[in-house]
């Protein structure tokens, strides 16, 4: 099973992943947790050039995080999927389609299908939405300096709707899960039932 | 005007490149001289990553490589070129077609309109296509070792029929430079001469 976070940045979805892994590792399922970008080392690199580096181009910056999205599904997360791993990934597509394609408007190109090549069409069985009202989570976010975050509330805000959008056309596989005035172990309990039914609705 | 030279691995395309550069800085034009990958600086880190770094996967090594190039043309070539500078590059989009998209068969995807979105569409004037028996080549580039090059021979026959096959689709802006059996210093004059054709046609 291939599980996704997702959320607008300081949204808690790192913490929800890390808590859900460890739980599930406690029940003896054998976990791999990942992250993007950065979850292999040329991802690395890349979130380093893209984070904390020079000013590069918009179009730079969406091909750069692509290819850091298809060195991760085929370095790490097939690979785990297939020795039977549940696999739990802190940011995936997802993402890039709600910052890349939303936030800086590329009305020009079909940014999904070439995410959809990118990442091999590797799909995530449940993708977990992290929502939470953006002028909180930038409220958390102040005083971190990366580029992205730099951005300001109202490109959050965006990256939000352009989230919603993308549930909707995946409901299948997206669960909204509503941060606002919960606590990290209420949001906790409320994944991990949701998690367990799915892993006990496939055996 | 914006001149790029292609060809296979050890073609000479790049001491062609330099001598045209230098010829047309002597006649007083304002030149700038490049190449792909590497022009920029986050080109030099792609440029390791790929050629020098770990195995990568075949999408992610074409993601950088494209990447590369909306760095170049964002940064340098755009920027250049509006200031009325003769741009020379040593390898453009064509050299990602003939060697990504022939030599490693992503036939389930349109790579060449990616390439023409990662350039935003900047399309060279005149491109040299420097034309030499792949064993010739070959031969010189013994005791070299980046991953491209030890791909072999076959290789870089491939890479070179592809690049025959699109110059036959541009061939408003591709000239074809037979170098077999000739010295570097008959092909600059051959090139030269064509360039400073164009030049003066376009006065």
């Amino acid at each position: 099973m291939f599980i996704t976070f997702e959320g607008i940045d300081a949204s808690g979805k790192s913490t929800q992943a890390t808590l859900l892994a460890k739980e599930l590792e406690e029940r003896e399922f054998d976990v791999l947790l990942t992250k993007e970008p950065g979850g292999t080392e040329l991802g690395k690199t890349v979130r380093n050039l893209v984070l904390h580096g020079e000013k590069i181009s918009p179009r730079t910056e969406a091909l750069l995080f692509l290819a850091d999205k298809a060195e991760h599904v085929d370095s790490l997360i097939l690979p785990a999927l297939k020795e039977g791993k549940i696999v739990i990934s802190d940011r995936y597509l997802d993402s890039s389609i709600a910052y890349q394609a939303a936030g800086r408007h590329f009305v020009d190109f079909d940014y999904e299908s070439l995410g959809n090549w990118a990442i091999d069409n590797v799909q995530p069985d449940v993708t977990f939405f992290i929502d939470i009202d953006p002028s909180v989570s930038f409220a958390r976010m102040l005083g971190k300096h990366d580029k992205l975050e730099n951005e300001g509330v109202g490109f959050q805000r965006i990256a939000r709707y352009a989230y919603l959008e993308i549930a909707k056309k995946h409901r299948n596989r997206f669960i909204i899960i509503d941060a606002n005035g919960k606590s990290v172990d209420e949001l906790h309990a409320e994944i991990s039932e949701i998690t367990l039914k799915k892993l006990g609705d496939r055996k």
